[in-house]
């Protein structure tokens, strides 16, 4: 799909999350149970990540799913379609 | 799909926002842009709803895409698959 700017921001915050944990993002997609290229794909915003794996990857990271998102206001600014 | 609890939890929160804010199911969806009957099955933990819906979700109700998840805390007592 091609790349959404919300997906855009959603997978840079997860991405920067987990750097700050200094975790390799194959050893994380590993703990999280996904596929690494999939992964990969969600931290650059290629992928319309559900609910599940969201959960899944907050609670692997040890913060909120709101933590993953930008905030509303931001994300009305960004301009989806 | 079968009702995985975390969405249950997670339909049931968007549900109880939407009802604070006094909007009809029907009236919602119709805001949001989604089918009606793919947003109530949405707020019953049917749909493993992706990140875009969950945007525009939170900018219909006017609140964070955070405030629709319970806390990891919760959603690991849960304890999903």
């Amino acid at each position: 799909m091609s790349k959404h700017p919300h997906l855009v921001a959603l997978g840079a915050r997860i991405r920067a999350v987990r750097e700050s944990k200094g975790l390799s993002q194959e050893g994380f997609a590993a703990e999280v149970g996904l596929d690494r290229a999939y992964y990969g794909g969600v931290e650059r915003g290629e992928r319309n990540v559900a609910a599940l794996n969201l959960i899944k990857i907050a609670a692997v990271l040890d913060v909120e799913v709101g933590d993953l998102f930008p905030p509303t206001s931001e994300l009305q600014r960004i301009k989806g379609q």
